[in-house]
């Protein structure tokens, strides 16, 4: 069902461009995928946010693996089914195994049921589960 | 907000109390959250959700606190208050630290802004990616 | 965390006025919930808001508690509070059990889950499934 | 958008093909929708949430075409195209009608627009509606 | 993955044709698009979500394509494809730049990043905001 | 229900103190709102945030109080009761009239209620709509 037109290398503003020989430079990929072609349609929005997401998704307090699997959990809470499969591709890629992924998915699972019993039950914080 | 009714322990059906016992042993804690006090109303529901959390939390593939912060990313993806509270609390008891909780809560904000770049420019999902 | 302003019917709007009259009537209750006398600030939404709820939610091919219980599971997945609290106690005025509210939530719980599954697991619909 | 790998019967794992089996037994089909050839690619994750689904979805307080709208509706709200096409084809399986599936859908919708005027109207809840 | 029936205006019921004939000459298309062929089938719903929208979305105290954009935006927040490449096809007709929908886009997630982090941090309403 | 720690300006830390420097003079206030005391825990989530916030809220192709009605309308649809609080004071303060408010609560309202049936009736994207 996609409806957003794709924009090639050879058709992409210059702005765009730059980041697509970024991303290809940081990934070591000769294409990039067709969400960064989809977002050349505009190039500032996509400068910023693969800016950010470098700067976010790089190992820090935690490791890469785990940071894809935050990012991938999100967006399979979220209903975001591209987000789901390249996140799914960059987890393996970036060493998630297949037993990773099945636990991951089951606490997103768990975690939205958590969410909805909290909201059904309506109790208060404890106060000592205050910060 | 609070809206829920606590049920104390002694005041919980024998299922219920069951339950209770069953968390304090297992936390180490002399009594249980008011998340649970207020499943308490339905004791079905709270033993099936406990057993559940116990199993699919307990370390596997991923370690304890791995699987604490994606419980946290999805439920503050979703707009969760009390789980917020309570698994950031959670989180902490196992280890976590104000650096990996500060990069945990800038991947939800990256994916979920990424999610949304997905549904508004709508592209198809690449080959390459599909499993 | 309220931070509306509540109208009360001595300071409310002529046609704000009106809804709130209407609403005591049908509900043969005295006063209104707050949730009329936040609306109560823009007398056509809470209008049209009234009667729509009126008309969609009267007994047809469904009965009134199963309306009500379909209420307030969206209610529930989507985390309103303030829709669980007066969604909840409705179902109940209307006749609702408690056995029938903890099986309503568990269903919330197992869809959410199952909801994720799919986007993670990311198959295509069977075509024995179009309608 | 498929981009989830289907696992057949023939290449399931046996603890699969036993889910499998069970499904096409307590369905009375002769094979498993896609949902389940997906799953197939975690084992464990598939029986839990098959066995879960099986209790949860029986019919008890609540009757089974009740079951199943609560269970349509969350997913409609949730924005999940694979569980609305088939939970529709599951609930009208069991017996819904068309009259009963519109009556859902336009819940469905009352309720998103009702729990966004709360966020937005911000009232506390009544005491009167707290349990 | 579209899983829906759609129902041509020869194959329409008398009330949704109705229906048709006032989109085409209220928009000024020959024909109508597949979101009213899919709800002609519940010809009940689609005339009161058609009339409500003709009047929620007409120009007010905002302006058309404002109102466009709120709703776009809305759509792209709640991850529905089909809605955000109508209203988007929509509000370009109506005006809106492309200037204007990359500025759209980027609040939207702005707006989801800082939704979260309310959740996360869990500050109270200040005084001074309350209505 | 507040569970998040406020830091104050005078025990913040430098990096946390510049930018709310910063908000005070960007907003002509005497101290910055309690969302920016909260993520003072983590000065720098809350300085990327603030800089992000001030470089996507500014005029642009759309005006101030566009961009604030829209990210108000992402902010109700998505459940964030305080950026529904801080985020109509801001779009008042901008300008933003209680016709323009109740005009995009209504949006608000109807693009839930339409993504619901996007999702419910599954049309595919008609081909004219595609970018």
């Amino acid at each position: 069902m996609a409806y957003g037109k794709l924009i090639d290398y050879a058709d992409a503003a210059p702005e765009a461009r730059a980041v697509m020989d970024d991303i290809k430079r940081a990934r070591g990929v000769p294409d990039v995928n067709n969400a960064w072609k989809a977002m050349a349609r505009h190039p500032a929005v996509m400068k910023r946010f693969w800016q950010r997401a470098q700067t976010t998704m790089a190992p820090g307090a935690l490791d890469a693996v785990t940071k894809e699997l935050i990012y991938l959990a999100v967006s399979v809470a979220n209903g975001c089914h591209y987000c789901s499969a390249s996140h799914t591709a960059l987890a393996k890629k970036k060493g998630a195994t297949e037993e990773q992924l099945a636990e991951m998915v089951e606490i997103v699972g768990l975690a939205l049921e958590g969410n909805s019993y909290a909201t059904f039950y309506g109790q208060d914080v404890d106060p000592a589960l205050k910060a």
